[in-house]
């Protein structure tokens, strides 16, 4: 059955082939792309979002840019990983379609409104401000929504800090909401993601494919290579927020967990962690409605991504 | 000159009584009442707004409901000072007019983006979760609107604990948004409003116009007296909301200092207070944007109150 | 009646002041000084002690260091209040008796272990990590002890933050632990301090006494003079901490109000501030055991001070 | 080479098997074992250890009672563990010897202070309070131990919370202390301590001596094994403070990898977690004076357990 989503994200090279991923699935049904302020300033992403979408073919998925700054934090960005235009690396092309009107919170609200109850998933792969907001002024979405599945935080693994993730560190207050609203909620972390790294042979795979895409996505490789080289200390980078979308796709790619997640607002070393409470025997569905990401299955996963390369053509 | 205003409130016996000072005073135009959970549930305090606008012959001022909590803690409502309807103490009209439809923050938005920059005040007598989310929303709002003057906090003064204010407490993550945003902000807090009470002989002033609507008013004061009795010790009621109207209609009203203000987010003992820098010599508007009140002129204020009721008919 | 008391303090100049008020009143009999690391280092201000004790013709006081920093946080010192030395302005003389061995927090442990109950009155006038860690050492002197007098916090005015006075933001964790134990607590806080000034009146007063010691205590108040209107912005200097020893010795210079108090640990920007509930009416002293100071005698004072400079000659 | 070590203890089960590893091994010299509030109340745990040295044929061994309580926050035990006495499941003896007099705060100082520096281990199996002030009332002890090996904490593990281990979680502000000193630190933690499991099996080599010690040793296990089944969903109860003795007394027991650590102060849900940082790669001892143990080696472990049991008698 196709899933209908929304992908809330900060382009960013990883987003990107997140994008990628979404539009060249049979079995996913991107309803439109939304923007926040994350790996770098909004108005870079949300570029990035549309330029990725022309050069995806895919110039009529709307995108509505969202929301600029955290909700209290000071915003910071990604620039070490992702550079100064948030896709480094990489030529871009110009969009040909004009950014929607609208806030992305208000049409991630009436979307969802407008949908049948339980159709949509909201995929966000930035920081959740947007998502965050959009429960706190429409709180009927929170039943409403399929389920949410999210790219951030991790169980035993930090990056932005020892034990917290960039995207839930950038606004911890959007994440804590996001985390404690009763939806279906699971969090593809680092624990994960850092399982899913470009080794050179699968960078090979997608660059056999031939065509300027899969160019494109060897580039934006190439750059985040050096980058958690440089600044990460990893070998191969990690390709986190595709993870998402395959999860979605094939939900035997990932196997979860179910904990209960939420995050801490008030540490000085933790701010921003995902503190998932791992003792005692695993609960069930209706005890706990978070579950958290703990193994991929690497090969599943990039065949996914080359097969939606090859097919966007 | 006529000063446009948005009132956002959650009446409350006396945002009920700042409401009727909008209305009956001749330098204040309402453009609308906006309303937001806090002295009662969201859908109480909304219907107490269109209640009294319907009592005070004011049915076609628009009324937008806001958020139904606060950003990120739990909620909490004053029902021990307002009663369980939020407007104890008096009987109600039926509302005549819908709600209308649209989301207070969206309306705040729309209102201050389609009018002449510079002209729009911002009245909030309630926690700031409206307000601080419109901000976040379209933060172009924040140079936009004339001033923010609102009716929380204090300077030496607690009564939600021993140093916080209760629009504050409740939800201190969007005051912080509010006294952080470079807009001027003229905080009157409890040190001035402990100063509006209702004194015998000024409840007998209002009850000598003798129009229903002074009746009405005189309820909500016999209730408000008791209230405040049982529950802070006070022998006659600070009526706190009408002072930002009456200071918007006449500044002389109230006495003001500049200072820096910032909002405690993380206390134990201190979650919510508005700590305001006292230290060294006032600094000029320039240097500052936010001012607290500090001297009621007692007679001038109630004099305007009963003004306005008198006119109201 | 004579009042033994343990000054334990960080000299400091008014420090020093209230080591010869001590030593010069016969109603106060000082039975040893103790120092904390504070307006300087430990070392600095045990040297300090001992030379204000010699220059008082009392070197067979005993002198104790103590905690050469604060319980958790980073050592901080007030040297642009009292200067490298901490007690800039002045010659001092060289002490004539060795520093005594055994550290304070022993030695006002077994001081007070081996005294009547009820007979003790400690005086801290630094941060309190002495009196903290005896109190955690030897939990019975709790209630042993007739009382603590100590100078630090205020209820609506800081120093070393908007809301916090220096000696408490230092090692707030150390004053946490003495205003939560069960002695009784007089605070003499910045609202009391900063109107014990030292006008150009008294100064010549103190000066007309003619003797070497009233000289120096001239210099150290020309030299604190300074300090407050370079950096705190006061035309005189307020003489905080001999203001607890005026108490000691009569009440009636010190209006002081009952009200639970407590230190704040957790705030941003109210770190170290001592929370004052003064809502509702006053408790007893069965219901609260702690008290602040409100007004000063203000002449009363100064003659206290002037008089123990000339009998100590 | 035989180390000489202070074990400083909250005897509990582990801690009584703590004790009899250091007792039994010869290349250990207990020069003392001092208690702190924790398992139990400071007055229990200092009983059993008495009756535990006598039940071990070393009543002459000094016994010093510590801090009753944490620095700062209220104390709380570990009834559900170790039961109402400390040591529930097994008879005590009476012991022979009178407690010592003496804090054990100024004992564990002046040890140290009068052996050679670099000679003496600290090995704290409890709440750190009395190794925090000893280093707060004498700082020079830091430099003069050899080293710190310490039962607390943990790297991925959590048992008071999701991710704060008891001992850390009691008092954190001891443990920030004596993780922040200068002096190398080894934490053996809950990663650790879950992989020395009292199985079945050692439980019967260890019975098999055949010896009154070895019978209280097995029913120390057996109300542990019921207490940890009970209420963390063990099968066989983690025998967690022996690990560090074990350690000391062959380094070959277990792997550690050296990183920074520190404890959490401020965090709402991470209070008291050992936040270790394992990003980048392993940092020298001169870069890092913390490790954190990882890997156990089970039979070593046991055998050494073992070994000292049947050497006692």
């Amino acid at each position: 059955m196709v899933k209908k989503i929304i992908l809330d994200c900060d382009p960013g090279h990883d987003d990107a082939v997140a994008i990628l991923l979404a539009i060249g699935n049979p079995n996913i049904e991107l309803l439109g792309v939304t923007t926040v302020g994350g790996n770098q300033s909004l108005e870079k992403v949300t570029y990035n979002a549309r330029a990725v979408l022309e050069k995806a073919h895919a110039p009529n998925i709307p995108v509505h840019a969202g929301c600029a700054r955290p909700i209290i934090r000071d915003p910071q960005v990604a620039a070490t990983i992702h550079g100064e235009t948030g896709l480094d690396g990489v030529e871009l092309p110009e969009p040909t379609r004009p950014l929607d009107p609208g806030h992305a919170v208000n049409w991630i609200i009436d979307t969802i409104m407008s949908n049948e109850p339980g159709t949509i998933t909201l995929v966000p792969t930035g920081p959740l401000t947007n998502i965050a907001l959009a429960a706190r002024l429409e709180p009927r979405i929170v039943e409403r929504v399929k389920e949410v599945v999210l790219m951030g935080g991790g169980v035993h693994v930090g990056n932005w800090s020892a034990v917290a993730e960039f995207n839930i560190k950038v606004d911890p207050d959007a994440a804590h909401i996001v985390f404690n609203e009763k939806w279906p909620v699971t969090m593809i972390g680092l624990d994960l993601t850092h399982q899913a790294l470009c080794k050179p042979e699968k960078q090979r795979m997608i660059e056999g494919i031939g065509t300027p895409l899969a160019s494109f996505v060897s580039g934006l490789m190439d750059f985040f290579r050096k980058s958690y080289a440089e600044n990460q200390d990893f070998v191969d980078p990690p390709v986190h927020d595709p993870c998402t979308v395959a999860y979605l796709i094939d939900p035997t790619v990932i196997t979860t967990r179910r904990c209960p997640v939420d995050v801490e607002l008030r540490g000085e070393l933790t701010l921003g962690m995902t503190v998932a409470d791992l003792r005692g025997p695993e609960p069930s569905a209706e005890e706990c409605h978070t579950q958290v990401a703990m193994k991929l299955d690497f090969d599943k996963f990039w065949n996914l991504v080359t097969d939606a390369i090859r097919r966007i053509g």
